[in-house]
Order: C-alpha cells, then sequence, then structure tokens
C-alpha cells in the first residue's frame, strides 16, 4: 500500500463527464490499496473567463484581488470531484489552500509555497478519506488567497506529494509522456523514459509545457518522483527523477523552445559600477523575472545592456525599464516581441565537448541568424527570429541524432 | 459621518457594466464622507450555473461540498468589485467569509451566523478603505465554509451591520421598497415609507421575496434600521424599523402569497402521545422547515395530519415522511404541490377584531375554497389552489383598502 498524489488538469476536468472520468481512475488507484490525495485545476476555460472579466476592469488589476478571482476556479473543481467520488460511494472531502492551509509567500499571482501542514489530510487519509486538494492556490500568513502562476497546480501537487512523503506524484496530463522536442514540430520525437531533475528543469524553464518549473525544483529538493502520464490510458509516461548513470551516455536528451519571451536592449549605458542594480532592480521590485542577460563590451564609456522577460510581464517592464533607462543617463530603450529562444538540454554534455559549436553550425548552415547566447552546465540556448522556430528545432532533434530509431549514444 | 453598510444582488453586479455603476453609488456615498461596507451577492445566473453543475452529478450531492462549490460564486464578485473601485482610485479590500470571519453553525446550505470577528474591518475602515464582504458564505467552527441560503446576503449585510453597529444597512435591490402587494399582480400597489420588523417578517416569511426572513429577525434583534431601495436611483425606499404608533393605525398594512410551498397529508395517523415528534422529528434532522401544521379532529382513534414544507425539499420531506408515517401505522401519505398561501399582515390587527372573518368571506364570495389557516397576532394565512393566487390577492388587496389612493386608516 503506497501514498499517491495525482493530479489533474484542467482538461481533466473541463465537463463533469470528464470529472466522472477522473474519478473512476482515481477510484481504482484507491481500490488497489492505495491512500489517495488529488489536486486539480480549474475546469479548462474558466480561469480565462474569470481573467477576462479582470482585463474588462482595467490593465493592470490589484494583484491581492486577482488571486481572490482566480482562486474561485479551483474552488469549483474541487467540490465536484469530491462530489462525484461520494456518488460512487467513496469518502472523499474537499480542501482549499487556506483549509490545509498551504502557506506561501506574498508574491501575489506567482508566490511560492514555504510550509504545508498536512495533519489534517493524515487523519483523513487514516480514515479511508480520497482527500481532494485545489491547485494553484495558498495563503499568506496574514490570510490572503495566493496563487502560484499559470501551471501552478503541478507545484501544489509536488509540494503536496512532499509534505506527505508520497510515494509518487503523478501528473496526470494530455500528453503521453517527456518528448525529445514538441512531436507538433518533429513527428520522430520519442517518449523519454526518465529524466533527470536538472534536465527537466532546464525543459520547463524553456518552455516546454508540461512542469512548471517550481514543481520540479520541489521535487528535486525533496527528491520526489513524479511521474508525467497520460490521462486517457494506462500507458507508463516519463518518471522525472535523480540522475542516473544512464543519462550520462545520451549526448543531447531533448530540443525545447519558448516563444514566451520578449528582448529588450537598453542602449548606450554609462558603463559606471551599480548601472545594471538600478536598471535591473525596479523589475525584480515588480516580481519581473529577466531570463538571459547580455551585455555588451564597452565602447567609448558606454554599453549596450540586452535582456529578456517573459511576453506577459512585457508591457510592465517596458515601462520601467524607459523610467529606470532615462534616470541612468542610457540614450534609448529598443525592443522585441518576435523572438524565440531555441535551446538543447542533456546531462550529457557535462562530459562531452563540442555540443555547442555543433548547434551554432546547425543553425547557421540554415541561415538562422542566433542574437543571443546563453548556456549552463547541461543546456545551450539561442535566442532568434520567432519565424526560424521550427526550422530550428527540427534541424537540431535530427543534427543530434533524437529522430526516432536513430539515437545515438556515446 | 455614518457608517453605511449596502448590500447589493446578483443582478446588481451581473457584468463589469453593472459593477462599475455599483462602484459609482459606493464611492458616491463614500465620498460624502461615510464609512463603506459593501456587501455582495454572486453575479446574476452564476449560483444557478454552479447548482446545475452539482445536479449533474446526482439528486443529492453533499451539503458541504455544495457550499463550497456556490460560495465560489461571491468569491468572484467581491474581487470584481475591489478591482474596480481601485481602478478609480479608491482603497478596497475583499473580504470571503472564512476572512473575517463570519462563524456560523454547521447546517450546511442554510446555517446560521453565531458570530463575526469585526477587528480586520475596523482596522481598514480607519484607514479609509471601503470592505467589500462576500455575502451568502460563512464558516462553521472547524473551518468549513457554509452558506446561509437563498436570499443569504441580504443577512450578511444585516449581520456585520450589527457587528460593526452601523447607522444604517441598505438593500439595494430592483425593487423601489416594500409594496402593499406584489405590483405586478395589482397594479394599484403602493410603496410603504416605513413596516415594523414584525410585518417584514410575516411579509418576508410569507413569500414577499424582497428580503431574506433571517436578515429581518437579525435587524429586530440588533435594532438594525434596514433600508429597502432601488439600486437604479435615489429614491428613498423602506424602512425597516422598530414599530411606532404610526403603523398601527393601519389595519392590513400588506397582501402577500407564497407559491413556494407543498402540502403533505398523513391519513389516519394512530392518535397517541408521542406521534406527531416521530413523524416531524425526522424532517428536523434533515433541517426541512414545516411550516403550517393542522390536525383534524381525532375520529376511531386516529387522526390526518397536514403540513406544509418548502418546494425546493418536498420530494426529499416526502421520502422522509412515508417511512414515517408506516413506522407509526398511518394508514398512507398524501401530496399536493399546487397550492398557494395568500396571507394579510399588519400589527393593526391586533387592536382590531372581524379582520379575519373579512379576508374568509371576501375569498369565499369569489369561490375561493381555503384548504387550511393560520393565523398569528398579526397576520392571517389561507393555503388555497393556487390556480386562485392572482384572483384572491387582488381582492384583498382591495378588500382592506390598500389599492392606491385609498388607504383607509382608522
Amino acid at each position: 500500500m503506497a501514498l499517491v498524489v495525482q493530479k489533474y488538469g484542467g482538461t481533466s476536468v473541463g465537463t463533469i463527464e470528464k470529472i466522472r472520468n477522473v474519478a473512476r481512475r482515481v477510484a481504482r488507484t484507491y481500490d488497489d490499496g492505495n491512500d489517495m490525495v488529488v489536486v486539480v485545476s480549474a475546469m479548462a476555460g474558466e480561469t480565462n473567463k474569470l481573467v477576462a472579466l479582470a482585463e474588462e476592469i482595467c490593465e493592470f488589476p490589484s494583484e491581492r484581488e486577482y488571486d481572490v478571482l482566480v482562486a474561485a476556479g479551483e474552488q469549483v473543481s474541487v467540490a465536484l470531484l469530491a462530489m462525484v467520488l461520494q456518488s460512487m460511494g467513496y469518502k472523499a472531502k474537499s480542501y482549499l489552500g487556506w483549509q490545509i492551509p498551504i502557506y506561501t509567500d506574498n508574491a501575489h499571482t506567482k508566490a511560492r509555497i514555504d510550509e504545508i501542514q498536512d495533519a489534517n489530510i493524515h487523519e483523513d487519509l487514516r480514515s479511508g478519506t480520497i482527500v481532494i486538494v485545489a491547485g494553484f492556490q495558498g495563503i499568506d500568513r496574514d490570510g490572503n488567497i495566493t496563487t502560484l502562476g499559470r501551471g501552478g497546480s503541478d507545484t501544489s501537487a509536488v509540494a503536496v506529494a512532499a509534505a506527505l512523503k508520497a510515494d509518487v506524484c503523478e501528473i496526470l496530463t494530455d500528453v503521453d509522456g517527456v518528448y525529445t522536442t514538441d512531436p507538433r514540430i518533429v513527428p520522430e520525437a520519442s517518449k523519454m523514459e526518465k529524466i533527470s531533475y536538472d534536465e527537466m528543469l532546464e525543459m520547463a524553464s524553456l518552455g516546454s509545457k508540461i512542469l512548471q518549473i517550481r514543481s520540479v525544483e520541489f521535487a528535486k529538493k525533496y527528491d520526489v518522483v513524479v511521474h508525467v502520464r497520460s490521462s486517457l490510458n494506462d500507458n507508463p509516461g516519463t518518471l522525472v527523477m535523480k540522475e542516473d548513470s544512464d543519462m550520462e551516455t545520451v549526448l543531447v536528451s531533448g530540443v525545447t523552445y519558448n516563444k514566451d519571451e520578449a528582448k529588450i536592449s537598453v542602449l548606450r549605458v554609462p558603463d559606471q559600477p551599480g548601472i545594471a542594480a538600478r536598471l535591473f532592480s525596479p523589475l525584480s521590485d515588480a516580481n519581473i523575472t529577466v531570463d538571459m542577460i547580455i551585455q555588451n563590451v564597452s565602447h567609448e564609456g558606454s554599453t549596450d545592456l540586452t535582456f529578456t522577460v517573459p511576453r506577459s510581464d512585457f508591457k510592465k517592464a517596458l515601462k520601467i525599464v524607459e523610467e529606470a533607462a532615462s534616470k541612468v543617463g542610457a540614450s534609448g530603450v529598443e525592443s522585441n516581441e518576435s523572438i524565440a529562444k531555441v535551446s538543447i538540454v542533456g546531462v550529457g554534455m557535462r562530459s562531452h565537448s563540442g555540443v555547442a559549436s555543433k548547434m551554432f553550425t546547425t543553425l547557421s548552415t540554415e541561415g538562422v541568424n542566433i542574437q543571443m547566447i546563453s548556456t549552463s552546465e547541461i543546456k545551450v540556448s539561442c535566442v532568434i527570429d520567432d519565424k526560424y522556430t521550427e526550422l530550428a528545432v527540427r534541424v537540431l532533434h535530427e543534427a543530434f541524432g533524437l529522430d526516432k530509431g536513430q539515437l545515438t549514444q556515446e
């Protein structure tokens, strides 16, 4: 008998009929003798509907109230799933974020979980109750509702699994697992049996939309085995887990892309100590995550700074940067929303050289100009014009031997 | 400077545009120098939509989960109203039931408020913040969400006004005030300037849908002046307040009707002590309110018992009564959903005789058969076939001199 946490996304609970399917699957796992905690998202479309209402009011609604608003979505789905399970004869009970409670910091709309009190859930599990937890939401220490950002239900699930020391955290989704790249772009993409936390972290942060990045960080920190699998069948999916020796034999595990960023360049910034801080502090104060940052070689006492921000924060970021730029005496600000980031990821890179240059050569052969480059131990990313995204992904997938049936191990 | 509690119903907050209207009215009262607490219902149609989802699952969904589900409606509207006020430059903050908290008993779907902690609200008011409170919802002492039943936002508003010792509780609605009867049936009906708590209690409980009955009980208990007025204009409405000497000069203040009940008769119940308790205890255990009860004279050791229940509880009640009836040895159960209750109400009745017989005569002259009668100090009610409802209301309204321009004072 194991303790299983299952997470179902919005598509899986989009109608009462689909919720019945979820309930049947939950019940099956329960009947197999497992304790069950189920984390659910809002019914598909509901969050968007609520966000649209907020946007009808103003461009930047109060983030505290925004969280109150959108948290209503999961409140509906947990109640419905509990009702369905009860109507099938199971004991079930819903929990909202504040009822557990799931404590977070107070960064509204993108809060981080810092504590989960699990006493009530344990008591329910002991009595044979299936526990349904609202994903995506928590409360701060002052009792305000917070939300964890898009995809936050994944993090809720992994954090609950970590707190309860669950045996596995199953993420039931509309894909079969984690693929070497987006199969919509490269039909030859293949499903990975397993992937390390670090690789998944790079995949997630680079735009592979399967898991929210924080859920993987959480899983890594607390060593939670995450099983990404289809909600529509019983096929095994992909295990996200600690690195093992098999994984290192593969040079590149996957190719990812991300069209959710925008580029901002601050031109002719005086090259003085402290300038970067004066530009980036206001962004971090506004909770905007800056991704890639490039500073060119100084030229006549000034330098150009280029960086990327999430497209959803782009307008807000641009406004902040324009103010900061004029204060520090920069000559101007340029921006571009038509960019994409293409990356290759793999723990095998650590022990193999020449991976980055192979990537640059592959792209240049196809005439794709590289605007920015950033690298880490296990990934190389290039920012390119977004019209080349699909082309770049296809040629890289093939160049690194990821096309189905031609996996090269070294 | 006063402390004003305003309550807006679902129709008033049905769209963002309507919420803007509400915000403008709230802002106007605030700008006049008042402290403001605003209680809102769910956007029109939302609660019904949520209830329909629950009904798609099963006939009697878990009441705990039902409350979690429907409470999501008000969560949306409070957040939206706070956002609109903030976008207009006002300080505003939303509160859900559990955030105040508004404590209730644990009678899910029809809970009663037993305590409101007002410290946080007072602190916000001191800082000039407009406080927005989710109507209809509270929590029990175990932290489960509860709801107060249809119309519960009225009770939330009055209870909040009582707790905060507000100067007035304005119920903004789609009618101008309390009328002598339903103007859709009797165009000559006129708006009352004021009405006593007791009269309003009879009017509310008898089917005048303007205020939830518990809100009036609360108002009476804590002496809260309730101002029922239109959300569409600034005309004074009707004050619901302590009885004064003016009120007693009017024989009958209003005529009301109620088509929301159903009649159940238990036939040939053995006429023994304790039988009534054995029939009605299971109903009260199921939180079903029995309204009128009539027991006929005993005949050959058995008697017939007839009573009415809310139509919404009818199926549930019938099932319970059928079980109980067979246990006590009754010969059968009959039921009828096609009934209506027509009533006359007025504190003036206390000091005038002959009011009831005038009512019976008026009805019989029109050929309306009376099935059940019940009376209190300030009202007389008759159950009739529901097809005669409109006729009965019209003739009673006229007979007691309530038609506009012919108000008789004695």
